[in-house]
């Protein structure tokens, strides 16, 4: 493909994804509920899932999957019915896992029910109350000030009841049974770059896996924040051993520039990768070591599991004014940005894929590569001093302990370079894994 | 205590230790002998002192204790009389462990006899001669050039006789047989700084350890330089698995700034507290290597112990002009000196003795902590946050490898927060040492 | 040696090599052949050899010993007769390996067999195809230009056939078995710095050993490159184990800074002792890491044999204009620069030779050095202070994991030093290897 071709493919790519995230975005969305359910049918329509449905109660490690919350209406009208603050206009307005609530109260007494941002009076905040029953209103701080004071009718027209916690694996199968995850958390509802950025980069990357053959199997986690990787940590037991690598997507799609925060063990093999495809790449980014707070990598890389799992951002978490309020909006997410994120990953796996530990079987002295034509074959290609280059440099370090990205940067030879070097060698029975 | 309130404290605690630095400032110490006992009497009136003889003869690791030397006067006499060099006006003015004479001479007989500082005219040097028997007078240059040829009286009443070689102990008893040795040396005679200011600092840092409710055991010892650390060392051969750590005082109250000379090991966990607690201080400070030169440090660290122990000084060893000379006077030192090199012992033993290691008990995916109350117990607290990210840094890296002084330097948190937090959750019981 | 004298002896040894660079330069020497067995018989004269003749056909490791080449007359002459390019005015002028030929043909046919350098046109490439039969001619782009069309005679009187690869070595033995490898090449025709000045600084660094009380025993590898190094390592494996160090010397006698090339380990013993001698001796240089292209390190270093050998030049491998051309003549190389290089190997091989691990045996507390003299004994030294220090390093360092070297950079003390503290020690009978 050209230059141009990818340019094109690029924007086409991010139009498109930007195009999910607007139709994902105002889904009412909570670590539980229809709003997931509804979220992941939409997902379902760009990946075949499979969809889980774990019942409350369930205990999942320390935790267990709380009480299903679902919501039809929420409103506060004033005394002429005029409805002041509408669940209808976002999923915003109403905190997460509010109780029911039917009732006439003065000004005063719905003040502590009422939550705002005094210092951005005009955004609407995400506020949610998940393990603790309450009821209350998010509004804009212009909003509450306007409201004269007197009797309100507030309404909330939720359920909390026993239900089920809702998450979905999309699998992409490799020659080997092990895993690389990508997970993404699907419980945030009317904000856009956290996490429906996240969650359409998630859609297109595996959509790309899937042409591509592939060494590991992916797996792609759409799971609540926190309960949801956590119950899919407690049910895949078995299957950790088998969890190589893996990623976490969350605010993808920002103006901001990359940033990519460790696993918590901080030289993880995809730690290496992201690094090194960041540098190489020359795009502005960050490299952040790992905290123990953040987004689902927490729970991945808590120090039972602790999986080289590391997280893939733009502006990372609560970094941007917008962060958790109605600022965060699809105009916030832009499709150059989404496409960025998205080729990121792209570079990134296809280097983590193909990142294996060759072991020379000719250690003693150089092998003759003329006598293979592996001098030959490269002489009337214009890249051939970098590949001869690469084949001694391979040849070199292939003794078990150093992997191909290893070579890539102590030769400062661009990885594909190295790879090829190694496939001509192993084709030649030079070097074996 | 309020800010100010530790002020005065720090204040009055300062003047009390110059009043120590002065008191014993004159009295005539050697490696042994009554000036090291009448130290130890004085030193007794504060603590309560284990005080050990040890027989001349007595093998101690590769050395043999020494005669012991007492001395009652010495002084160089001109012809009419009159006393020009006199014992009685300081005792730095005799050679150390000269043996006695009794002689008049010509002033060129007497000339290789005395010792003085061409470069530093007006002050006295501190000469000894411990293991070569000799006998000779130290003098100001100045007072060397005022001298007229002639015939000198020369006397030394002293005695070299078999005897002991004295030193103390003061424990402060802790939860754990573990020991923390603070070692300081007591052998010379009129210098202020080089050593009763470390004695000094030394008394009143066990006056307030023993206020505390302390896990290790301290254990001060108040021993002649060398020789006193090297009996110490061979008498206390069952003892020393039961260190764990160790500070040598040495020079702690001039005006420098404060200098922490590291273990030999340069890593063990009294290196790492005392660049912490210097480093987060903020107060203007050096940290050293360690080097086989200097003071008792370099016996414990010896390679067939190779303690933990380093060695904290304001301006270190030889650093200073006035240094082994009449210039280290109670003068050279000052009540604020002798407090901050105080207040450093004190909040590094407190970092110290709550440094532990500990065990997540649940560490596969974040424990649940507002179901047990630690969320809710710390919301009222304006240090709320901070303890909420103490407590995920604690269960992150609490993997049996990492201690609370790790997580405090890892996670750029207040020391007192992160045991706080370590508090918290072994209270809920979710970690374990 | 005053430093006069040593200066002197310096420029007389700088000449004696140049003239040696001088002497070998115009024989055609390639990988086999007469010209190589020249090149010893001249080495020969210097330093008793052990030549090695090994059979065409012999496989040594990956590689077969191929034919043996010589050459006796080549030349292009144009029709009236006169030779345009003259293998008796260079032995540049052939290609290295070149099948015989004689013919005649136009320019066109013959410009395919010419080799120039476009960009250089003054100077004669050095060009050879030793794997794949061929024959040309190298000559200046200049000389090219001038050739009008028309027909040319060639010839080339080679012969390619069964023989032997020859090489030699030399040996001085130490008191200890264990060998230290200096290998250059011999391979390369009318080339002065590429690498009859590498020869000649073998040379003169050999005789310059055999004067010396040397532990190690050294050998001396004169052999074509590559095929040369990889045949003395198939004959040698027996005796891989005790080598224990090894540098390759190449391109020795340019007016360059030194460079030294790093093992592949990168912390071998050799890479110390370079790394630290080019270090306090302050002369311009550079420290390399290893790569897997330069000269016999190559092979030395290959992933099997993993060797602690180091390559020391001056402008390294292919890193100037006249690298492998006619402008790497005598005028290329100083005796200045020659001499240069032989003072660091002398000064390299001397930490090495003394570099040993010590064990304390007196670990416990310092040993009473006075007692056994050990302070008496250089009270009247000027560079007393130091060699106290350095007793007391070597003391404290010893436990049989720092070696000398170790401790002179931990102490900053001149190695000299160091060593001569340790052997005081180990005469006190306080440390043993």
């Amino acid at each position: 493909m050209t230059a141009i071709g990818e340019e094109t493919a690029a924007a086409a790519v991010g139009a498109q994804m930007h195009a999910l995230v607007e139709r994902l975005y105002p889904l009412c969305r909570s670590i539980t509920g229809d709003g997931v359910r509804a979220t992941l049918d939409i997902v379902g329509e760009h990946l075949p899932l499979q969809v889980h449905e774990v019942p409350t109660g369930t205990q999942v490690l320390d935790w267990t999957v709380p009480q299903e919350w679902n919501i039809r209406d929420a409103y506060v009208a004033d005394a002429s019915g005029r409805r002041v603050v509408d669940f209808a206009a976002s999923s915003l307005h109403v905190l997460g896992y509010s109780v029911p609530v039917a009732a006439t109260m003065p000004l005063s007494e719905l003040r502590p029910h009422l939550y705002t941002l005094p210092d951005q009076p005009s955004l609407v905040p995400y506020r949610t109350s998940y393990y603790q029953p309450q009821w209350g209103f998010c509004l804009a701080q212009e909003t509450l000030d306007a409201l004269p004071e007197g009797d309100y009718e507030v309404r909330i027209d939720s359920t909390l009841a026993d239900g089920h916690l809702t998450y979905a694996e999309h699998v992409v199968p490799g020659r080997v049974a092990d895993e690389v995850i990508v997970s993404t958390h699907v419980c945030h509802p009317a904000l856009a770059n956290d996490n429906m950025a996240g969650v359409a980069v998630a859609v297109f990357l595996a959509k790309e896996l899937a042409k591509r053959d592939n060494r590991y199997t992916y797996r792609f986690v759409f799971a609540p924040g926190t309960i949801g990787a956590i119950t899919w940590l407690a049910r895949n037991a078995e299957r950790i051993d088998q969890v190589e690598h893996g990623l976490v997507l969350a605010c993808a799609g920002d103006r901001g520039r990359l940033t990519y925060k460790q696993s918590r063990r901080g030289d993880a093999e995809i730690d290496r990768v992201l690094r090194h495809v960041l540098a190489v790449s020359e795009r502005p980014h960050e490299i952040r070591e790992f905290t123990p707070y953040g987004y689902d990598e927490r729970q991945y890389c808590s120090p039972g599991f602790d999986l080289g799992v590391g997280s893939l951002s733009r502006t990372p978490y609560a970094g941007y004014p917008e962060y958790h309020t109605s600022g965060d909006n699809p105009d916030f997410v832009t499709p150059e940005a989404l496409a960025d994120t998205l080729a990121v990953c792209r570079e990134a796996f296809a280097v983590l894929d193909r990142n294996r530990r060759y072991r020379n079987l000719s250690p003693y002295g150089e092998p003759q590569l003329g006598r293979r034509g592996l001098y030959d074959s490269l002489g009337g290609r214009s890249d051939a001093k970098q590949a001869q280059l690469a084949m001694l440099w391979v040849l070199s370090l292939s003794d078990g302990e150093h992997s191909l990205l290893d070579v890539a940067e102590r030769a400062a030879l661009p990885f594909d370079t190295v790879a090829a070097a190694a496939d001509a060698l192993r084709g030649a029975g030079l070097i074996k894994e």
